[in-house]
């Protein structure tokens, strides 16, 4: 056990696994939970997830030793501040957005900011909300952390110890450098996946000529564009430079091959694919 | 049984698993293959996917009832005509290309194209090669078949008959159509998971960071950039203009997504993130 009494804000998707995780394998004697979907909460209860569901967010922190907040980036600064208001001083508040440093800007000025942890499991699903969280989720993912120079050790400690006791590896990055990076390896490709969904679909013009022809390639490749729309709205709203300059990098990738195959370049175009082979293989 | 004797010219990934799944179903009494590549036809032959191997492909098709041609589309209009020379008048001879309208076109007006008839199998893997292939490659699989007006019925029907034994739904499409339709539904997928990984990792700067804080979402979306770039250049330097076509279509998408992110229009993000998610899961 790693904590006495947890508290879940938000219990969709990632919330959801959160509490279904730490349940399963044993990290908290008592978890509760809040969600503004009433039937979210229901659901969550339901399932054995949680063992109280709270009438408001106060109410669900109010006690608790760790809270865990699962909700859209936009919306998590709002919250993060009044569940660590709400929450005991000792009480260490972290959160699971797909952006760091809005929100850890935003907690490092306020009173308890030290024991506020920024952090962001990499795991996630085309499929949201409470009906697709399962406790295995986590298992063998990195999750990262990133701590300030004003953060307390021990609040870094305890959120390292219980996504450990979930399954992940724990990485530290500082908060800009997660958006950076994450704007590329993350934000990057589900932007492409809804935008090439939107391509294909405009270009062949008919959702069943679509479905007739396409082999398991084109599936795999969109699977991501099914993705929650409010959850990756709020991680454009929230991270746009960084999202423009990978969108700038891949413009300028598409160019290059546009250049090629309008050219005729064939050792071009073979030797652009056999370096992205090559790159893609060794991960 | 569908036909006494089978020739598959080009033993890699399609060839090879034409081959498996042929003689796993019983659909050829004897079996003859030929590769330029000696170990590939080695391969085949040590496997028992082949009955015999030829040491020309003169020699493999000589005597053939069926001639499946399996190479890259830039090689096929050559191999596809000595080929047709070198079966009996009877033979029917297809191909696996990935494109359709070029060796259509130079197939159409040579002595015995009529029994010629283009082919394309929509099952792949990012993995090339014999060592990739297996029996139950096109189970399920679409099959696109272009008969053109040219085209003798009796070899039509063999081909289907064959595919369809190998476990495909066959679907009818005119060349023009099919070289089309899939430069934005296969095409254009492929150009953009190499583009995407050469930004990323440009972006990103190093192989280990890109390898440590990837989760599966960036693994399964960019599992098609490892695929055979000489295939892949070969279909680029062959259906060009369709090809542009389709990166225009994308490029539009893009700007529109680019536009809504740097003007944080959160409204436009959230339906147009919505409209894809439907439609994918309308697939």
């Amino acid at each position: 056990m790693i904590v006495d009494r947890l508290a879940v804000v938000g219990l969709g998707l990632i919330g959801g696994s959160v509490a279904l995780g730490a349940r399963k394998r044993g990290l908290a004697r008592e978890i509760s939970g809040w969600d503004r979907d009433p039937s979210s909460l229901e659901a969550a209860l339901a399932a054995g997830a949680i063992d109280r569901a709270a009438g408001a967010l106060e109410e669900a922190c109010a006690g608790a030793d760790l809270v865990i907040l699962a909700v859209p980036v936009r919306a998590a600064a709002d919250i993060a501040r009044a569940a660590r208001a709400a929450a005991g001083g000792g009480a260490v508040v972290t959160d699971t957005g797909s952006t760091k440093e809005s929100i850890v800007a935003a907690m490092d000025g306020m009173a308890g900011g030290a024991r506020f942890v920024g952090g962001h499991p990499i795991a996630g699903h085309e499929n949201s909300g409470f009906g697709a969280a399962r406790a295995a989720l986590f298992d063998g993912a990195p999750f990262i952390i990133t701590p300030t120079a004003s953060t307390s050790p021990g609040a870094e400690d305890l959120v390292r110890l219980f996504w450990t006791g979930l399954g992940c590896r724990v990485q530290r990055l500082s908060p800009a450098d997660h958006d950076r990076l994450f704007a590329l390896i993350s934000h990057l490709p589900h932007l492409v996946a809804f935008a090439l969904v939107e391509a294909v679909f405009g270009g062949v013009g008919s959702l069943e000529r679509v479905r007739t022809f396409t082999g398991g390639g084109f599936r795999d490749f969109t699977r991501i564009a099914a993705s929650d729309p409010v959850m990756w709205r709020d991680v454009c709203l929230d991270n746009r430079d960084r999202i423009i300059e990978a969108l700038d990098y891949l413009d300028g990738e598409l160019a290059i091959l546009r250049e090629a195959v309008s050219t005729g370049n064939g050792g071009a175009l073979e030797k652009y694919f056999q370096r992205a082979r090559e790159r893609r293989r060794a991960l």
